[in-house]
């Protein structure tokens, strides 16, 4: 049996007699001797193959790259000067007594050190692109994470409790991934979009503490870095408040931050109302990192000359605003033209720019094709409020808000990082005070900005049918470095608050009963008040583990076709299996 | 803040104040005085209300069944004699201060203790069965088994890594569940029926040793105690033979039960190997509780003039068995006839005895309408290998191996339990060396006994070409009290094996590729000695608990009409979710 894994080897078992298991990362033949970079998953050891053991030696001749040995040796220390300081082993070397190769590997497609492969190769070959150590970190660093969630809330009286993932199909935000029933003709389960309702049931049953690791699903458009099942970290509480269940959650991500990284986050993490977070920073999960705030000018703006910024300004719903770029006097015309084109991705129909210089003479040393639209008090305002500098930028926006919150909030978050103005560290925030809807405008009703079981803000269930625009909720966001990391609300657990909040959303009393009558049914049987959160893992683990994409994280995961390289699925099934399940394709 | 969950609250906290939240189990007014039984997820207290504190006494008035309080209070003893054993709060009262409805309740259709509901009550108001003490425990006993094992295998260096729940169809086996495709027109993701084919590429991987307690879909019939969705303990090693892997998986269970209910499995678990568990029990998962063991008699029959045993005894794949009854001389024609209509479940055609009586004077005394065709030295070796005493009752299977097996096999099990020979203890046993393959007559061909990635014995591999049936496995099952609860086996590590086991299994070189080309790919790029097993959760943690079904330990279980009574699950869904999926409904 392995007395050590190859990584682990050091100083420590110096003379000591070693079997290790692993892969041939590496074979040299220097001197008339074979050294053999020998990889399992804790790292790398080098091993010598001497010709005086000519058994071994024979069998050493044969390695190539990715063969799979059982050696046998001796540790001993490497000769003086050829240490490798990078790796654990890098004193010493194991002396083969014998080798066992306990399996060949054709030539691989690519080296388990190359970088730059195309994520295709590395897909359609991943049991090989896994053996990288960049990859086994992350799937360990994956795993320590979910462990130390587990062991804090098993330590706090949480209980993993699973929840179906054959269940009904309720569409409501995202579309549902369906299975057909067999049994039941015609019918259909879907898969969990998450586990919401059956928490909640939990809750209602009296569990009192709930949790679970779980994959969701959602056939969306993977356009962004998203994939067709995901792992939420699913949690629910019964009778703590919102301030309750954030104290409690903020400890268990500081504390996983600390065990899995060393990582010491803020405590407690800053808090910002949906409102300020939306006026400063133009978007709902700031990046904190960047410390650029926006300047608001709609109140200015109402009376200039200039048309673009009077109609934003007097527009209902409109908001002029400002960023302000320290230094920002040096970018180019060329930079500014590319900033111009980013702002347009959120539907910005320009970047007015006004570049301070020579503050001594007031506006004088201003430039900007604006500058003459604009009373010169106005243009001290925002001076004033921007704090300008010279040598500075100010960048701005006018539109509806959300135009201007999603260009400038974005450009903030990039000019930051393309400037230098990111502290490269971690900053959480709780993001509060959410509205309880939001305005689908296409379909022209409410849709909940969280979702339907969302409780609304203490004193304004009344508005939910008098002005439903102005509900907030208790709802909250934990934000880390610009991503949402976790959402989660106190949740509502009396039938006539759920019911008005359906009628809000124009989800009449059948459609009602037909899709969520469980629940309703349920909220009338003594429903305790409660509330909870999800975290996304996969989310969380890419940030942690510094990758620009979840596929990183994710042992097997699927392009944004949805497809898997690996297995080639989805596929083609058999006529037999489609007539068993009551279903056929259409002629397309 | 609740202070004390209310089933916790001892002697220990007497004169302290408590605030208290739980539903009302009970609620009785005495001597104008109003006691509620308070109960939360650990138990009840019993809440005493004074007519003297009016404000609390006017809410305690309105309280019903499972109304949702706060209560605060403090905690006096109970008056003397008023004690009750059975609670671990019991000694003590908590004297009411003040009291909030946190919310009402609906007379519930049943109440929490009341016993014997029907499942599809207890189903569709799951929320409210699921508040039942013993829901409640069963619940819980189910994450502990999960959380010791996660802990166990973590403190082995066994890694949690997460696999496709949207992956390939390869029907092999069991039916798949289908999931549509509405980015890769009309194709099909399958719901794993289990981890199989990810893990070994994890191994391949460099992985080492990997773990996974996950959701397994299998679309069969639900006869038996099965769910359409169901948990297991996934696990896989690399460099373990079976030996090390048993020993490893035998101390995680006895860890489990020492842990969880303070129970010493034996040390080390009996081992049978498969063909001798036919042999003695009839059962490739004996219950050991039952000490009765079948009597061999092929090899006595060949010549006899009884013609039932004479031609299954001369039959190829023919066995004539015996099952001697301690004391069932007693057993009334009835009971016969009972046990002569369960073995025909199994294929008997008939259930031949032999009442043993006044063996003092040899075979004399013996009863049994079979005795003038069996020659004396053939009965004298029935009762001598028997080891037949006075007052005994010996049946007798004779036919094709298969149904003489498992007809007696069963019968062995229901004797004992039926005429108490059963301990009432756990008994596991490995059960090893099952044959590779068993015989599909149907179709006519060699069908995996465990499944096609199932390693062959060491010296077994020519056997796969020249003499598939006779060729063992290096597979293992662990058996507890007459149920599989796990099973596995050292894998097919080499690419040559694993194709010389699909050509044994007839599947084909193209419908190899088709299915399964990436494991067989992988399996040239250096794949690693491996096995694994998996253990049913809800298997285990049903025996556990001594529940009837696996459904009593699933929060949210289907029928066996694969429904859910809760949520309606699976159900109609529209002609636009279809159409985006591109298929329609047959006709009907």
């Amino acid at each position: 049996m392995r007395t050590n894994y190859c990584g682990l080897i050091n100083a420590q078992y110096l003379d000591q007699a070693v079997t290790l298991y692993g892969w041939v990362h590496r074979r040299r033949d220097h001197g008339g001797v074979i050294f053999i970079d020998l990889r399992d998953r804790e790292g790398l050891v080098q091993v010598v193959c001497d010709p005086d053991n000519a058994p071994a030696f024979q069998i050493a001749e044969k390695i190539r790259n990715e063969f799979v040995l059982r050696v046998t040796g001796k540790v001993r220390p490497r000769p003086a000067g050829t240490a490798n300081p990078n790796l654990v082993s890098g004193e010493i070397e194991v002396l083969v007594q014998s080798i066992e190769i306990l399996n060949a590997s054709l030539t691989p497609p690519f080296l388990m050190d190359d970088e730059n492969l195309s994520e295709a190769v590395r897909l359609e070959h991943r049991y090989l692109d896994l053996r990288r150590p960049q990859m086994q970190a992350n799937l360990r660093l994956r795993y320590k994470v979910a462990m130390a969630v587990r062991v804090f809330l098993d330590q706090h009286g949480f209980i993993d409790v699973e929840t179906p993932m054959l269940t009904k199909s309720t569409p409501e935000g995202a579309r549902d991934y369906l299975v057909p029933s067999r049994v039941n003709t015609g019918h259909f389960f879907a898969l969990p979009q998450s586990p919401q309702l059956f928490k909640q049931l939990l809750m209602v049953a009296g569990f009192d503490r709930y949790y679970q690791i779980t994959k969701c699903f959602r056939d969306e458009d993977l356009r962004a870095d998203r994939q067709p099942e995901f792992t939420q970290i699913d949690i629910e509480t019964s009778f703590l408040n919102e301030t309750q269940i954030m104290a409690l959650m903020e400890e268990m991500i500081c504390g996983v931050f600390k065990n899995v990284m060393n990582i010491d986050l803020p405590n407690p993490f800053p808090r910002l109302t949906h409102a300020e977070a939306m006026f400063k920073y133009g978007s709902d999960k700031p990046d904190l990192r960047v410390p650029l705030v926006l300047t608001d000018l709609t109140d200015v703006m109402q009376d200039v000359e200039f048309k673009v910024f009077r109609e934003a300004a007097l527009k209902n719903g409109g908001r002029v605003a400002a960023l302000r770029v320290p230094g920002g006097g040096a970018l180019s015309r060329k930079e500014i033209d590319d900033y111009t084109s980013f702002v347009a991705i959120y539907g910005a129909k320009g970047l007015a720019y006004i570049k301070v210089n020579a503050l001594e003479k007031g506006t004088e040393g201003l430039q900007s094709p604006i500058l003459k639209f604009l009373p010169e008090p106005v243009v001290r305002i925002i001076l004033e409020r921007s704090g300008a500098k010279d040598g500075d930028l100010i960048f701005f926006g006018a539109d509806k808000s959300q135009v201007v919150n999603e260009a400038l909030g974005a450009l903030r978050a990039k000019v930051g990082h393309d400037r230098g103005f990111a502290e490269s560290a971690w900053k959480p925030l709780w993001v509060v005070d959410f509205p309880m809807f939001e305005r689908d405008e296409e379909e022209n009703r409410w849709k909940a900005l969280h979702h339907p079981f969302t409780s609304p803000a203490d004193g304004h269930e009344d508005l939910l049918e008098t002005d439903p625009g102005k509900a907030l909720s208790r709802a909250y966001d934990m934000v880390l470095n610009g991503s949402e990391i976790g959402g989660g609300s106190v949740r509502i657990h009396r039938q006539e608050v759920q019911s008005k909040v359906f009628r809000a959303l124009n989800i009449g009393a059948d459609e009602a009963n037909e899709k969520f009558g469980f629940l309703l049914e349920a909220l009338q049987y003594g429903a305790p008040p409660h509330g909870g959160i999800a975290f996304g893992l996969d989310r969380i683990v890419t940030m942690m583990a510094g990758a620009e994409s979840i596929r990183e994280v994710i042992a097997f995961p699927k392009t944004q076709r949805a497809q898997c390289l690996l297995t080639h699925a989805p596929s083609a099934v058999g006529e037999k299996q489609l007539r068993e399940l009551h279903i056929k394709l259409r002629n397309m």
